[in-house]
């Protein structure tokens, strides 16, 4: 299959950034686009995000051969039924969402006989909008495929290869396996960095400006992530519910286990920890997903 | 008062960086330096983080106006106790530690009758040992100083003074109110780091291989921190006890609020949180304290 025009329903930082590289990297490849905002959609023409944008979802994916659904999870379901009576028979349709069981459910219910092939790529920034997308976001970031059973292969070799074009890897996973594996990586990270910040905000003993001011013995690290968009995180933690408080179940757990440890001054747990953890960050940088600079590679 | 010779005794990253900042910034001030560790010594002679790298603490303090100790909390009193002896009587003794009334409490008693002001530039990497150090680490970083009760002034402005030429900001607390604010902006996002990074590398149904490749969802940002000197941390939390505690209390709590939103679909509770928590990062910029560009300036 060849896909001769994509169609991005969502030009936030994921669907800017997947409307850029495809015009660095593929420039044969025609893009259209969408967003439900009429601000987004003018600082997306401005930006030239996509070759043109359109003021309906229908009048975007009219054509198309790809259609990725750049939107927040919760809107899924919602943004695939507004393109289902125009959706060419061919076309492949997939998204970019951080859950992907509840996306599947929701893009095969919208969309009984199309091709659906969802995929999260794993990479972004804490900023969001039309403003936010850059080309070279994906290079080197893994993006997991999740196709249904039965999904035919051709599509998923298709999209693995425009995938491959704007920089990513490809992984394929199962749906469930998915949202467990994510669920550990990026949602309950998050979760956690927004529950310090909130903490650090609401203190009496300690001020807003203290915090701020004493930020760079490490909370600061975790006001990056905790600027995500809102919506797009409330989205997920709603619809990726079980595998969420499963991890935070374990999460908790061990820390209860450290809390104890510093309450009855077992210095040995903690340092057993400490020491241990460091190999997960060399794994990372040698895999090529961190910076190896120290502190990320902050100007100092 | 003035400062001719600063001995800085323990020579890893926040001690190399003493050593550094002050041939860069005030040259006229002669440096010495003492490391428990021969290998430790070794290499700062190399990397030249201090005039001259002596093989005795004792032999590295005498002459000096300033004695700077920069070991893990849990070794302040012996090393303290090591230069008792040999402590010029106008000499001010100061650290860097992270904890501040345990610190007090131990100088005191080692060294009776001394000048001695704490203190703790919030400043640092994940790196440490005598190879991390550099010259700029204090460059717009707060300095806490935490005089005791009745110390002389001419001290405490010579000592703040000291921190300026480094390139530091100033501020003066009580330890009690240094080691609650530093619960919350350091001590805990330290120790939930190190918590999710074990739990991560914990799992059965997840393996590290994929906790590795999939972790620029999030989970990469808590490894930097998690990847800190595990001595110096167990110190900071058997040594900060009581504020950890609270403060960790308080964290768990408005964890289980968020986890009851998740498990009863209460979006609307997750949405304002995760909108309020961005005024935080905004004011962390604005004030200088982290890097403004996506993603901490990593390179993408």
């Amino acid at each position: 299959m060849n896909i001769e025009k994509v169609a991005i329903i969502g030009l936030g930082l994921l669907g800017g950034s997947i409307g850029l590289a495809v015009q660095a990297r593929a420039p044969h490849i025609a893009t259209s686009g969408y967003d439900s905002s009429p601000a987004a959609r003018a600082k997306a023409a401005e930006r030239g995000l996509v070759g043109r944008v359109y003021d309906s979802a229908e009048e975007a994916v009219r054509g198309a051969d790809l259609v990725i659904l750049c939107v927040p999870v919760g809107a899924m379901r919602e943004a695939a039924m507004a393109i289902a009576d125009v959706l060419p028979p061919h076309a492949i349709v997939s998204d970019v969402g951080s859950s992907k069981q509840s996306v599947a459910e929701d893009l095969a219910a919208a969309l009984p006989g199309a091709t659906v092939i969802p995929a999260h790529p794993v990479a972004g920034t804490e900023q969001s909008g039309p403003e936010a997308g850059f080309a070279t976001l994906f290079e080197n970031r893994w993006c997991i495929l999740t196709p249904p059973a039965g999904a035919e292969q051709a599509a998923v070799d298709t999209l693995a290869e425009f995938w491959r074009t704007l920089g990513a890897r490809i992984e394929i996973m199962d749906p469930q396996h998915h949202d467990l594996v994510l669920a550990v990586t990026s949602h309950i990270p998050h979760l956690i960095a927004y529950t310090i910040v909130g903490t650090a905000s609401d203190l009496e003993d300690v001020t807003r400006s203290e915090v701020i001011k004493y930020s760079a013995g490490g909370f600061r690290d975790f006001t990056r992530i905790a600027a995500s968009d809102p919506v797009m995180w409330r989205d997920v933690f709603l619809h990726n519910k079980s595998a969420v408080l499963e991890m935070l179940g374990r999460f908790t757990e061990d820390l209860t286990a450290l809390q104890r440890a510093i309450r009855s001054g077992d210095g040995e747990t903690l340092h057993e920890l400490f020491s241990r953890t460091r190999a997960i960050r060399r794994g990372i940088i040698e895999e090529g997903q961190d910076d190896e600079r120290p502190d990320f590679g902050r100007e100092h």
